[in-house]
């Protein structure tokens, strides 16, 4: 008799709905319209998507029904599977239970294609022809390009210069498909072109190139902004995730002491563990949550909570989120992908009412265990799923400390066959760590709207 | 309801057994050891390899047991799933329902890891405690750096120069996995430094790495020699993509007309098409097979059934096989795994006796064929693979002008995340194409030894 490592599912088991955590968090605070001062309305946000998206935003409901061509899609590669650690648990000698949920055998190698091809539906229903997206390490920006040559449209993708610069392979894929790629801060927009006038050696970041996004959607009526982390309907679409999670834990026979996920914008973490969560605030099991972030952009270990723009360029509403300031500019750590200056509301309100704890790690400590991790699993971690590996082995040597046997459960968000130069530095010793100064976080803390600050 | 894509099968479904062809096809002929004119005896085989595998190599059973610590391991990507293309259908408006088997969800990305564990794990129990390897593209040289770790022994890969220099990102998981990657010719081996005082610039080939390999292992006794194709229990431990394929195409209510590999030493193919042929030649369904190889290695379409060694530097015995004679050095086409000289001597005797039929294709209509698999399915092909995806298709049309619907199953060997340069220099116009010089082809079939001729 063989151990079961694998937990899957059938196609019968994807699930039928998103789950919206706004059903179930109250008292968010609205996104406001900077130039109004009022809550957004369903007009301001005409500009750059569909009905059906910003009905998914501002809904209070529990459950969005998933359109059946999306859920066609998604049954290429869901239900993802779920993994026990057994070889990483007896490395580690830990009578810790350690399971992962692995998003990186869906095309494109990691979990966003869950929302971008929900957008890329929703705007082709809507009649739209071009896709803009702006993408730090190139998972979403890829995930966008698969997502628009299914459905026949057009895709566009800024990428922070830093990123476009450390991992080609990833903007040759986004190009394999068809999309245009422009490395961000670019001369295509007035916003890249104001900044790259300051400082032609701007390095780029989320908040830059999602300014240049929007401007060119603004600037094209056939053009849809797509989004890839951080919304209300981004969160709930990844929720297939943990849907399928409590599934898989249940197979399993077991429950998640501790949920553990990487954080940038937030999305990936939200879509693991709001359904444990939504299931805690409504009465279930209590757990744990951590969501993991980089010592370079610790958005909610040292941002503020406050009314801030999602952009560098202050193109979007204002949103109470945990932020570092819009015009915070992080290093060029490799987990680009983690480089957001700020969080999605429901994230950041989650943390703010103690059912998320918040940590942040070094970047060389991250690569440490993802190495740890492939040599025990087989599997190499993006150096954004490293963080969550980093926090899980700390959790699981803890518990072979206490002589404790939790059950701990991280998401493995897609693979790092892309990033194999990010490792060949970390074997020599070349990966900076700890690289953000005082200076560049109050800079970036001085640039939230004062009248803002709640 | 959505339709079914995807045939998922679970842990309870991973094959028992290997399945050894050799049992259904008779009068194999046996290899010669050069030196005494006479078949190879279990003496001669064991300075390379363990007893275990001898038994299996010279074995006519149909089935070996496949050890539970292997089975073990499998269950973490096994079995693979098959899918059926129904977006590439819908792309091309034919009437034929296309089938791919998918083992780039393994780790390491390839079909390779199926061999490699087992090779790990007999060597391991036989108390060695260095795999050696050689190897094209990099997948078999990742696949034995994976497998060495998972028993604790460590890795030394001699990878053919040009691929070692196209793909430096399989050089790097080699070694992230903690194994030595050497370029081949290399000045560490005697076969490497007389290749080299000819020609510096020789690109490698995989019978010079094989060599290499070889004698790497022959003056250390604490070495073994893993065989990434051709052998017969190479052969066998892949028919674990056949069997599982078998039970799928059950579920799928369906079975092929057509079954198609890439052919470079063998092992694919015979992985995918064993299972299907042994159950043709016990009285089951006839069916097509059809091997797929580069027009710049044309082992089957232009070399000639006889009697060669596997290695370049003459250190291996003779087998009967289709060859382009042991010196023969391919043009450096990007699908580095088919670029071998020879092929598996039951690949080659189920083509002499019909049942399977050969085709070679240029590797811009490949690379073609990849992208048109990418934009349909999302999953971007292994050059290598690419092969399979080409004829693939060209059956499909031929079924729309013919107006018939048949079966058509064909293996996808692994991913092609580590060449996307490739992808980018068929995108640029610069691969070069149908390199293969008559000079070169004569050069390598003159060395196939006169005496051995059959």
């Amino acid at each position: 008799m063989i151990n079961r490592v694998r937990y899957q599912l059938t196609e019968a088991d994807i699930p039928q709905t998103w789950y919206n955590l706004a059903a179930d968090l109250p008292d968010m605070a609205p996104p406001i319209n900077p130039r109004t001062g009022q809550p957004i309305t369903r007009e301001d946000m005409k500009r750059t998507m569909p009905d059906a998206l910003i009905e998914q935003e501002l809904s209070k409901e529990r459950e969005f029904e998933i359109p059946e061509p999306v859920r066609q899609v998604y049954a290429q590669w869901r239900p993802t599977p779920m993994f026990r650690a057994r070889r990483l648990e007896q490395a580690l000698g830990t009578p810790a239970r350690i399971y992962y949920k692995y998003e990186g055998d869906a095309p494109t190698g990691s979990f966003k294609p869950n929302s971008a091809i929900a957008q890329a539906y929703y705007n082709k229903e809507a009649g739209k022809t071009l896709l803009v997206a702006d993408t730090g390490a190139g998972q979403w920006g890829s995930a966008v390009a698969f997502a628009a040559k299914l459905f026949d449209m057009s895709a566009k993708v800024y990428q922070v210069k830093v990123s476009y610069q450390q991992n080609p392979h990833r903007r040759a894929l986004m190009e394999t498909f068809g999309a245009t790629c422009v490395p961000s801060p670019s001369t295509e927009t007035e916003a890249g072109r104001a900044i790259l006038a300051e400082n032609p050696d701007h390095p780029g970041s989320l908040g830059v190139a999602k300014s240049e996004a929007l401007q060119t959607v603004f600037d094209n009526p056939e053009a849809a902004y797509t989004r890839g982390s951080a919304s209300n309907h981004v969160c709930a679409h990844q929720t297939v995730i943990g849907q399928e999670a409590i599934r898989q834990m249940e197979l399993a026979e077991d429950y998640p002491d501790i949920v553990i996920g990487c954080s940038g914008g937030g999305s990936n973490l939200a879509g693991l563990s709001f359904p444990f969560l939504g299931a805690k605030l409504r009465g279930g099991r209590d757990l744990r949550i951590v969501a993991v972030e980089p010592v370079a952009c610790p958005t909610l270990t040292r941002g503020r909570i406050a009314y801030d723009y999602a952009d560098s360029g202050g193109l979007t509403p204002l949103y109470r989120m945990h932020t570092l300031g819009h015009t915070f500019v992080p290093p060029p750590v490799h987990a680009g992908g983690l480089r957001a200056h700020g969080i999605a509301p429901l994230v950041s309100r989650a943390v703010e009412e103690g059912h998320i704890e918040a940590v942040a790690v070094t970047q060389t400590s991250c690569f440490e265990a993802g190495v740890q991790f492939l040599h025990a699993e087989g599997i190499l971690p993006a150096p954004e799923s490293t963080h969550a590996v980093r926090v899980a082995i700390d959790e699981a040597i803890r518990c072979r400390e206490e002589g404790e046997s939790r059950a701990i459960l991280f998401g493995l968000t897609g693979h790092g066959y892309f990033n194999l130069s990010a490792y060949e530095r970390y074997f020599a010793g070349t990966l900076p760590d700890d690289a953000l100064s005082d200076d560049v976080l109050d800079h970036g803390l001085a640039s939230i709207p004062e009248l803002a600050l709640v």
